[in-house]
């Protein structure tokens, strides 16, 4: 049995692209039609027990600040929140459920929970998109499977990834091997925001980049056991450092630790790299567990819009949020009853 | 009137070099020839009344240990370190009055003193050549003035200097503009163990070039003049600094203070560096002046022979060193009573 709080993987995604039948996709349909479908599908999908007392928006009705906190939440895409008239979020009240209307496909749900729990996100969508199937009619090859906008998608339509927390594999230099191996094994490897982003804060997306010609559940198969083999590397790589190199790992945690308590200035890259390292040394016992949630929390406290949205400021330079960024992260790490790190070590 | 303890002046120092009429010198002179030179020569300087009670050996009666914490003290030249039997050291009690017996010339006598007091010890290195003449037959030239090994020394023989820590013109990026108008001036600017050094720590040594056709106390006015005048623009860079940016000015502080004392490993570059700016702290009141002397110790403390010397370990390695320096320094400043920065700031 897989361990789902393993303090590694911060969370599991499954999402489903799905179009309706005979309809022209987002790209191509003309704006009257695309509003007729939005209305459609988001009827439909609001009726679904699932999304009982939901958060639901039209894409024009959103500010730019709530599309980007929905972003930095991974509740909807970059390229959802660019959308205008037409296009739709609706989104359960746990923020586990959430499903794009009129993005690049037609629907694009997704299932989110914390820790590494695949198989589970995997039913909750199954079990709306099975419910969806009865309402819509969707566009579906007998040969090929769901058909899609994007041909990287045709077949289940399924991405299903983890989002993994590998700061062990970072410092120890080995997380590039790492990537090359599972990138031959058809997975795709990530930054935090998906494709095309930097790697910040040690986090990495591993996600399956087939689609087409495979069960669902053989693609969760292979894709639990990488992630499993990838947990087994992290741990060995910081149980080898902790017993080879304590006081380099040590210096890391410490100088992150000092940094962020003392810093009056940092850009949410460096944040989310020091935050890593606080994390990391919760994870070895440098910090006291109840220091676990507050530094968790600051990983998406600190982001751009969260930061705002704290501050209600719905517009700010990047300086000013850089200073705000520095002192809500010293605020809260000095009221941390955090006991000398050296004692931890010692202890 | 110059200000003696401004805080930026950390210390004047000023070398006459000579050397006996008509003797080989230390370059070219046979073994038992430099012997008998420095006898005769460690015999005269022993009976100055300077240098009462004072250190005297000769070079091969000093360990490497000893050589480099003599070095690391600006208290001999690394040439002169590297010099085997036939040539010595003198130091009086203060550590104040230096003599290094045949290094490049038969005489390399130092006075160095804290804070900007070059006309001080200019007079106290006058006192002791004058007592020396009268003893010991000077090589000088009716025209050229006192003959050296180097024809850069010929002339007075004297190089004065100060060193200057400048942390304000680094951070505000002004120094390469002020060390290219010095240089102009026929001055020369170096990092803290002269010619060739790095500038660590933010400390610069400025000095005389020129040691022919000019009278020390012309010498010594222009090098005085200038010292005012980057002592003014490093008061103005921290000034601006302060008032235009103070929020960039306490982050670096912060950092240099949260790193200092959280860092479980340091090299002495990054750690002078950081001590740096904890020193500009303290000028700029964001701490109390009460921790200005534990500061200042370890800019002398975390050196690497200083280092060992308190750990009483001769031989460490360069990665023990930084494990060693980081307990220090951690030491050291986690047991200053230091109120919050940004208290120092509002307040």
């Amino acid at each position: 049995m897989p361990n789902i709080n393993n303090n590694i993987v911060i969370s599991s995604r499954v999402r489903f692209a799905r179009n309706l039948k005979e309809r022209p996709l987002p790209g191509v349909a003309k704006k009257a039609v695309l509003i007729a479908l939005m209305e459609e599908v988001k009827a439909a999908v609001m009726a679904l027990p699932e999304m009982e007392a939901a958060f639901s928006k039209k894409l024009e009705d959103l500010t730019l600040l709530e599309k980007q906190i929905l972003v930095e939440r991974h509740l909807m895409s970059c390229e959802h929140a660019v959308k205008a008239a037409g296009s739709a979020l609706v989104l359960n009240q746990e923020e586990t459920l959430s499903v794009m209307i009129n993005e690049e496909d037609h629907l694009r749900m997704q299932a989110i929970l914390p820790g590494l729990q695949l198989q589970r996100v995997f039913e909750m969508m199954r079990a709306v998109d099975e419910q969806l199937e009865g309402k819509l009619d969707f566009a579906f090859h007998p040969t090929l499977g769901y058909l899609t906008a994007c041909p990287t998608n045709v077949g289940t339509g399924m991405r299903a990834s983890a989002m993994l927390h590998l700061p062990g594999l970072v410092i120890s230099e080995q997380i590039n091997k790492i990537i090359n191996s599972v990138n031959k094994m058809g997975l795709a490897v990530r930054g935090l925001h998906g494709e095309g982003s930097d790697a910040k804060g040690n986090l990495f997306q591993i996600s399956n980049q087939i689609t087409l010609g495979e069960k669902e559940e053989t693609i969760l198969q292979r894709l639990s056991e990488v992630i499993e083999q990838i947990l087994q590397h992290e741990q060995n790589a910081r149980t080898v450092f902790l017993q080879q190199q304590p006081e380099i790992l040590l210096d890391q945690v410490g100088r992150s630790y000092g940094i962020l308590s003392h810093a009056y200035s940092i850009t949410t890259k460096e944040a989310l790299n020091l935050l890593s390292l606080l994390k990391l040394g919760v994870d070895l016992n440098l910090f006291p567990e109840h220091v676990r949630l507050p530094i968790d929390e600051l990983f998406m406290e600190t982001q751009p819009a969260h930061l705002q949205q704290g501050a209600q400021q719905p517009k700010m330079s990047a300086k000013d949020r850089d200073a705000l960024r520095a002192t809500l992260i010293r605020t809260k790490i000095n009221a941390m009853p955090i006991p000398k790190l050296q004692a931890a070590l010692e202890g």
